[in-house]
């Protein structure tokens, strides 16, 4: 298939893009090189980031920009020097798009590529280091590095990897880096997009105990289905810290903000526990007071994303395992609703576009 | 030496105890039971968590209480039980004299007996199971039990060796539990007490680079003596946070508080590093961005005390490394001016009261 000079996808232009206002609209791509493949983009899952970026939220976006970063299609072209992929595969690609990858670089030496402080490119929003700008999934073709695109298993639905390469690998990548596995207790804050691929892929991990925490109970049902042992619901049960306390290894937390109150879930965490916080906060992490951390040896920690060989795992495992990530799958065309569907919660428990 | 029934020591008998207004006078000890050993009190160090008590900082005191818990001096007394000990020997006990020690005690059974939530008692204003309470160190003798008592290898003076066993254990417990070694950088905030024995620890642990972090650079001379490779004077050099960006691996903090700029100090740390909180915060953490946690996967953490066999550990090291704490002896007869000087902030770096 011909490569284009051109690109068609959905183009924000301002804040108020993710209020419904992108504009399916031409753009051009970065020029390609022969380090570059391009994929007919067949699926692209919505992530909360996207949202942060249409609306502004971290920092100024460098509109126009075109987001997208869950992204799954087949390889139309491949550049010459690109060793791994070929045309007709069928590829992923998350989060970020590049990074140096150079021996002298402490994070590319050790697969941790997600650190890299030369060349970390984001899949849109973006530019590379010649200035050209990154474009992202919501379009009809992508074109970028073929070294952060990963090969999707033949028995991963296109619907369940989209999501996974961001959403999925943001939890999986903090699970195996804090020991998640046989005899380990793992709570999950916040059953969104993230929160339910912890789930499932701590249960995948064979962890001793995975429990799910929530507001409200109205997630109850689905939690157990994604095979959660138990449930808490913060708002409906007052004295979740001490009924629960010392219960856990290991805590997830997709959530954030000023309401978040650290020390409770803290609490629940037994003598060297650890929470991870994931996701992308917008607001700080509230005052808490360090006798929480002190008495049980506790650890606080974030995680960024993942890291190639973490993204390879997690395709690996999802494939070995079957896991079937939730999805529902919204035409391309429809970007614009499924958008403001997403910033109104409504999503279960991921929205995946399809061309 | 025949035992006696009624000891004498530094009484609080209330918050204005802090100011010099402890009392010498006599009080009753817990009966002696077959399990306990008597020390006659040689030294004892005075602990920024003496203050906290005798002012009833972190909560209500148990008044009267009698405070110290750096405590070395020889046993006179063996219960016929007791087999670690007998009289003559020199020993040591630091801030935990007891705790459930049972085999299906989690903490106990592994090496964590800090963590004991079946019977952690403090050496001092805290009560033993039986309702009897726990007196401290500034006094002529102390009594409890034999299991929480470290004997003293030969070539560490006593001077050196009591502050060591809070103080020195509070951070040589972090420091070793957190990697502390050949090729790590380790980063100490704050120089008193807990800050010089860090420093001193993280060098006889032969870590790649030890770097002191101090408000003012009135410490820098000292601390280089102790043998810090590097000293940052934060007041003196507005640009520490980026000047320094990403050069550490591990930070032992032993200040908090309203003051304590989270995020600065976070930058100090490289990909995937740790920051410690030990030390005894009476304020909480203030508020701080998660995406300081996030970018480059760090971690907060805090740690209480140590374990025996940490403590132990620790003082084989001080042995064969020949550590010389930084010590100033007064004499116990003075122990309420001692108190004073060390709320002024005058120790350099840790006083010992000598009877």
């Amino acid at each position: 298939m011909a490569s284009q000079s051109v690109f068609e996808g959905w183009v924000a232009r301002d804040e108020s893009s993710v209020s419904g206002n992108m504009r399916w609209m031409s753009y051009e791509p970065k020029p390609f090189e022969e380090t570059d493949i391009e994929i007919k983009v067949s699926h692209c899952g919505i992530c909360a980031s996207d949202l942060a970026h249409l609306r502004s939220g971290w920092k100024p976006a460098d509109y126009p920009i075109v987001v997208g970063h869950e992204i799954v299609g087949h390889v139309v072209r491949v550049g010459s020097t690109v060793q791994d992929h070929k045309i007709g595969d069928r590829v992923g690609i998350g989060a970020q798009c590049k990074s140096c990858l150079r021996p002298d670089c402490a994070a590319c030496s050790n697969e941790q590529e997600q650190h890299c402080k030369n060349e970390f490119v984001t899949t849109y929003d973006a530019r590379f280091p010649d200035g050209n700008k990154a474009y992202g999934g919501f379009a009809k073709y992508w074109r970028g590095p073929g070294t952060f695109a990963f090969r999707i298993p033949d028995n991963i639905p296109s619907e369940v990897a989209a999501p996974m390469l961001c959403g999925g690998l943001t939890v999986y990548s903090p699970l195996v880096s804090n020991g998640a596995g046989p005899g380990k207790r793992v709570g999950v804050v916040g059953l969104g997009g993230l929160g339910h691929f912890a789930v499932l892929f701590a249960k995948a991990l064979k962890c001793h105990k995975v429990v799910a925490i929530s507001r409200s109970s109205s997630k109850r049902i689905d939690a157990l289905k994604m095979g959660a042992d138990e449930y808490i619901a913060t708002a409906e049960e007052p004295d979740w810290p001490t009924k629960h306390a010392n219960s856990l290894d290991l805590i997830i937390s997709t959530i954030s903000g000023a309401g978040f109150d650290m020390e409770k879930y803290l609490s629940l965490l037994d003598v060297n526990g650890t929470l991870i916080q994931v996701g992308a906060p917008e607001d700080p992490i509230p005052a808490f007071s360090a006798f929480s951390l002190l008495r049980e040896n506790l650890k606080i920690g974030g995680s960024l994303i993942g890291s190639r060989k973490q993204a390879r795992e997690m395709l690996d495992l999802a494939s070995k395992a079957d896991i079937k990530a939730w999805v529902e799958k919204r035409p391309m065309a429809e970007a614009n609703e499924a958008v403001v569907d997403m910033g109104n919660g409504k999503a279960r428990y991921r929205y995946v576009l399809v061309n």
